[in-house]
């Protein structure tokens, strides 16, 4: 017999920009399958242009985030990362430090806590098409 | 004799677009009577229009942190969720998902390690009050 | 033989208005010597004018997110908590707030996530130099 696994390692293949997936389900069976029942998980996307945040996943709400994004860090102004590094992706890199790349979300009695409408969501905010790779690990007892 | 209480469940009603209260002594609250010298705390909203952040509680920081949000995602633009579901709260799953719905903090010596103009603030973002579940958690030993 | 530390309190001296920090060492370092495997480890700023995230640490990408911070929250608009404090820190107010002070890494085999060019940043917001105190603390087993 071997421990309950407490951690998941997932790679989401995700288009440019603001390829999307809704992971809710994913982090609910690893919750599962780790038999915690009070703790929490930590979900965190490895990367410096991605994000992980919650979201109602329906494509209204996507495109209305995506659109916010635009104009706080549009794609084609002048970044100094772009600059240095010629690789296109200086507003990808501000978009992730305000977003950020992890979500702590407590369980109890061995459930997620998420609301109804509210979904775990990773984000790819790199101007190309990546592999994301996101990691779980669910702590407590 | 039973174990301590290591999560609890709130439940603020607060107004609606920005309504918030400073939920820093619940928490506290929580952490001492959890038993835990060292580890951390997870304080969640279970939903997808309100946020969990930390702010100097005092009125004026609050209505500048306001005012940003409504120039982030103003209420009365178009917004693709709201042509879906025509509930007018697009601009409240934008800034959730920006602001975000949790925070963990860490536990030291049994004290919540927060600063001392530091509080623990959870927003209702939607646009009309709204009774809103929090959950914390604690983790450590 | 005292148990390994699961702890630690940093202060960085930081310049004012975005003097950062890249302290992924000190965060690795902490986790080496936890002797914790599996689990997470949360970093957290004490106080209401900074910021804990992630971001690839180098001089461009820093230079694009300040800039961004700018457009957001610029210093010199009027903010209601200068004109009731005076202190002219209302714009890191909403920054901290918006940034949020803390985050949650997950710790597999010993080792700290993060990616290859994923660094966790310190951010001083407030507009005078500061030591800025921050606490690790690592969880799990």
């Amino acid at each position: 017999m071997t421990a309950p696994a407490r951690s998941r390692r997932w790679t989401y293949s995700l288009a440019a920009e603001f390829g999307h997936k809704n992971i809710t389900d994913d982090v609910a069976r690893l919750v599962a399958e780790s038999g915690v029942r009070l703790g929490a998980v930590v979900v965190s996307l490895a990367g410096s242009t991605g994000a992980i945040t919650t979201i109602e996943y329906e494509t209204g709400a996507l495109a209305d985030l995506r659109r916010a994004l635009d104009q706080i860090a549009p794609p084609n102004e002048n970044y100094a990362h772009n600059a240095a590094y010629n690789d296109g992706n200086g507003f990808s890199h501000v978009r992730s430090a305000l977003l950020k790349t992890s979500v702590a979300i407590p369980v109890i009695d061995g459930k997620l806590q998420v609301g109804t409408w509210q979904q775990i969501v990773v984000i790819n905010l790199d101007n190309r098409q990546r592999e994301r790779e996101v990691v779980g690990v669910v702590v407590g007892e």
